[in-house]
């Protein structure tokens, strides 16, 4: 975890005072229905509760000891509840504490991931419909292809984040589970009940079977998942980093009053929160692979997943949370300039609208390998004077064109508004009506 | 693609051929949509679906001039529909067709991995339910822990398999969709309606906005699921590898008749098919950051992920279906020993019921500290005798255990039906009753 | 393997024919040295070299009965040699000739890699020195910095790929070791000597201590290594692809007279080659991790690498010397526009030079802090002029800057030779004298 | 960084302080070289060294509001430092600073790395040497195959470790170099003759070539470095974790008095150190591909490495220091169990010496077909008996072994010392003489 790129409700979630307080949770929820049940005496479940409390030091200088986590909270606790502090964890094993533990804890940092979504959702549905309208290049290969809107451009990535969010919302789904399950996942030594009692108050589903811990295909599932919006996130800074290029300048991520680009070259503004971003998609990237190699555990468990966890449950979360909202800010604030999104538009002399004559061509009756040739022929000059030439003025100069077309017919193939007609369709389909 | 790990039904479907096939498909659909709404001569559209072929080698002939593959496609096709032909492909972009296309493909892939996902279910349900009550020992972290049943073991790889079967039917979802939108999505030229004709014909969902090619993240989505699958085949072989071990031999692969394990070594039965399947899994999961590393395209589309997914989409699919049949057959076959399960058991002199005892102590009152040292200094010794001394005997023989429990009652808890007592509750949540 | 992906040198090292060609190398060497210690009749030995063949489809029907290749490739051979064949082989392990046999494949591969390195390298020279002094923006975030020249960009090229060169090296000596030491690398049943010999005659370095194999670490680091060398690849491609952005355009891949750049789009010149580059940088780079994940191999071997190398090996030099040739061609033919890299450098008003005038004020006299906010509350107006507004002309009108700094002294500021002064230091680092 | 999995020495590296502090040290070296050149005044770099100071949370409020590290840290020295300040930094870009600091402190790391590494080879090899003729059985694929020595498993881990001594003091030559050259390399703005000043005071080399940073190839293979380390650090955890495995037991993590193996049995004892290591190694391994990620930066840099190295720059050297520091503490303390070796050798009824019996029929003039059914038959039943039967017996009823072999022969061929000739070779090998 690195501070810098930590946000406090998401940390939160990951410091020891939080699992121990999960931990005692789980314990006292699993006491109340051993007591239920008539295992252990209402008293001391009730005990459990009014009287039982801990401190991480404590349980860290018993830990040291005893070399074992669990077993070090547990004498901690008992040392303020007493006696009846033997009827907890009766029949269960560690694994039971922990992994129920780390569903809750993803399940939490879920809840904060699918907000965040939404937050970006919101801020991109916001910007989309803001620039519905405003046209601007479409480029495949970073070369000028045909039109497009900027609207467009960010209703694609509302799509794509919205599918993620539905992507999270099944990953999450798949590591919310209880196990209570006692030391290889028979029951032998704790009545299934339990189980269902803890997972009900937790706010989980209860694990269908479990060894000694819950299957980490799970969690694969998820950090996978995490990986896949981490994706996302750099496909959309990396178009604000496009964008922003000098000689592009289409958007611009805002730059505060204070702020200095660099500290050498006074005259930059540079486009480094979405630099940052692309980093940490790397970062998140990364930690799907140790996840999906946690998967093959040794019979009915090896602890070789623990300190893994240890890194990447905090680390995947805080850091995707961290970059959405940060995303978030940067489409929120988003500098954009339709002028000179006009202005790159028009500089290569109409070759955009290249296929459009092409296409006429081959409805006059010229067969598509020659109306091909006849428009290349052209759109190479054109290409080649940078933009000083027109397309449209070389088509009207080319007998071989218009023996097929009038001047009249080739000027109608350079209407910016064609280009725009079925916006409101893909609107419809990403917004709904 | 190793042709050793391949079978050729997944195989046909990333041949040239297939491809080729799936492309005229697609072309000639959409001209018939296009037929249909006016734009092109519904004899053309006529013409191409019964004149129209091709050959692979003359469109690699072509490619190798023109270095553009669906140009070179459509120009072999020309040659066999002649002028009608050049009202195919109107309004498309290669992408169109080449996206739709790759959707096509792991649509059926995806169709014969959940095939084999129901074979490999199949196989682990028949032997789980033949095993159910077969006692053999849990382990953590490689250590005895207590006793499970074979079945049990089986039943949890159900369950993992199962929510595999769930995530790839998810993952289908994401990558079947069809795009029909033109050179950045626009559908500047050509009518939406072409693109629901087409996914409708071609089995598909209608992309609901595209850029000049459908969004990598549905793709990336669909690799990281066969990652996360393939980690689960290598969790169910190393199960196998560990109960094939010399030490253990709790059940074998298959061994048949003309076979040799070792050139040098006549005696040696290995389990080569279940390492064999721990290599392939490391494959199908390296495949997943190339693709999640393919879903920042530059602005509308850059063909960066072209060359990743022409080998990714047959290595990751044919790898994983390939792995999967042969996981069922290692299932299928097994060799199961419940012989040497309970001989197994049997060797640590009764400290798998260690937990029992202690449980008992605790509930006799001994604080669970006390206990924990009761049971533990008598554990140690049958520990470093290696099974030749008996737990229940030494138990029997400490008088502050006998302290608190009679002899009757230290041997009441050395009883492995106790272990087996909820069997049915678990088999009821996995296989349903 | 992706036959478009694939040159047939490189592709030769891995077909059937070479493996089993070196595996007759290997036994038939062997077979000398077992001879020449008196272990097996010289006439032996000399039978084998003399009768000794093999048939790629007899051993695959062999072994896909015995279920064992090496087996099956020994009694093949033993079809064409007869009775003395039963002296091959004596004491060695299956793994003795599959891994001598990969390290002399690897060592073959990293040959041609080595060539493949130093034609790029010498294409790379070839540009810088012709580009020496071409004067060109240097950016960093994709913002113009400072003047650097194309010939420096190409030499960072060069130093960064002559890097790579020594790691390659190092990386073949570290695979090409031979073990014929037998079940369990003990020598048991064989001598040392033996392996000395073979090792000399296939070119490589005994390994001093193997287990079954020849330990998975050295082929972990080989991959690695190459998977760096595909991410130098990554970046000099991306800074083509930047280059030929419509708006930069300062260098564009070759774009033969046949070459269509879209189907749709005839006006279209893309810089498919290094998008192409990039993605396949993505799968050398992807096969990193599953070498890693090799070495762990059980005790004395486990079969879990096979499986892996079976597609890396191939897959990866396939595909790296498919890259590194294809990057060489393009530096090799790429077309460089000098007049539109000046176009560039001047299209921001001489806001490049602003730390110059920092500089130069601070020397003047006035604090950095102040120096920082004079020039960037100018430079700030010659950026949203998009630089319409001369930087220099602004400074000249603005009193706090001329109460430090002369026209003549602003003046002296702007000038582009002051840049490059260092160019001949830096060539000389890199290319010697 | 996780805190329970770093030790202090590599920790503080890392902190702020630290790097702060060899900032500092940077820039008031480079002020001395400018000074030496007459381009800064002499005062002024006395001045520095004398007066400079800072505070970490002084910087990070100044941070809060610049939004650039270097220039807060820089405002902040100027406050200590007064008017002679604005002599710092002159002509240098921040990356000079930031980058030349990594490189600082990833040669510190290494230097703590490779006393690590001696370390663990000093334990390595005292256990090597004395268990260097303690047999074992060697087993491949987890299945018993012929004899070695403990000390033979321990001097292939030697061998291994040597080899990444080797590779990461060539990492760290790779990374151990200084760029300070401006703000896209060239030098414009500062005297070559500053970095190579700077660079011996910091114990590195200079950067032959740097753009605005140093290139990103080098710090890639340092990483991809680290995760071979990391993956044999692996290999060798797996090979302890695997003879504590109940069934095998032939050595065990020492286990101290206070400790706990379970909260739930307390017969447990686990080997939970090469567990963890398990886990830590795939952690070190996922960083491998975003430092990889981070080589393909845009034109002359920009700054998506930076974030990837906050967390991994610490992350892989900490992790991987506290990993091999626990690898030399489990195999100096390894609790080794001869007679159990030799009991698991013995346990197979003679089959560990079947090869010996195949070459002796050869020998004998066998087919090798023929001798290896004959062996085969009989080694299958002891097999079946779980080493109740004995090989040697079955072969000397055997009338068609007995034909080519007398008993005495047959009796010779089961000889342990046999397999143990050749120890001291390798041993010479590893070790030296």
């Amino acid at each position: 975890m690195v501070p810098r790129y930590a946000r406090p409700a998401m940390s939160d979630i990951w410091t020891p005072e939080s699992r121990f307080r999960i931990w005692f949770e789980i314990e006292a929820h699993a006491t109340d229905a051993l007591a239920e049940l008539g295992v252990v005496p209402k008293e001391a479940a009730k005990a459990i509760w009014e009287k039982g409390a801990f401190e991480v030091e404590r349980i860290d200088a018993i830990e040291a000891e005893v070399k074992h986590d669990v077993i070090a909270f547990l004498t901690n606790v008992a040392e303020h509840v007493g006696e009846p502090a033997r009827f907890m964890h009766q029949g269960m094993t560690s694994s039971d504490v922990l992994d129920t533990c780390l569903a809750v804890q993803l399940a939490r940092a879920s809840d904060i991931l699918l907000d965040d979504l939404d937050k970006l959702l919101e801020a991109i549905k916001r910007r989309a419909l803001e620039h519905k309208l405003t046209p601007t290049i479409g480029r495949s290969h970073g070369i000028h292809a045909e039109p497009v809107t900027f609207g467009l451009k960010l209703a694609q990535a509302y799509a794509e984040f919205d599918r993620n969010r539905a992507r999270l919302k099944a990953a999450r789904a798949d590591v919310a589970t209880c196990a209570i399950s006692g030391a290889v996942g028979t029951f032998a030594n704790i009545d299934p009940r339990v189980e269902a009692h803890v997972a009900e108050k937790m706010g989980l589903t209860t694990e269908p079977v479990s060894t000694q811990v819950i299957p980490r295909d799970r969690h694969a599932m998820f950090f996978a998942t995490l990986g896949v919006i981490a994706s996302s996130i750099e496909r959309l800074a990396t178009e604000v980093r496009h964008l922003q290029r000098t000689e592009v300048l289409e958007a611009e991520e805002y730059f505060s009053p204070g702020q200095k680009g660099s500290s050498a070259m006074p005259h930059k503004r540079n486009p480094v929160l979405t630099e940052n971003l692309t980093g940490l998609a790397r970062m998140v990237r990364g930690y799907v692979t140790p996840a999906l190699e946690n998967v093959a555990l040794w019979h009915e468990r090896d602890i070789s997943h623990s300190s893994v966890e240890r890194f990447i449950g905090p680390d995947a979360t805080i850091t995707l949370d961290f970059a959405l909202a940060r995303l978030t800010s940067v489409i929120d604030k988003l500098v954009v300039y339709p002028a000179r999104m006009q202005k790159n538009l028009d500089r290569m002399g109409g070759l955009v609208h290249s296929q459009r004559v092409l296409l006429a061509l081959t409805q006059a009756g010229v067969s598509r390998e020659d109306a091909y040739r006849l428009v290349q022929r052209n759109a190479m000059k054109v290409w080649e004077s940078d933009g000083a030439l027109s397309l449209m003025e070389l088509l009207k100069a080319d007998p071989d064109v218009t023996a097929a077309l009038s001047p009249q017919e080739i000027e109608a193939r350079f209407d910016l508004d064609y280009h725009l007609k079925h916006v409101d369709t893909i609107f419809a389909r990403v917004f709904g009506d």
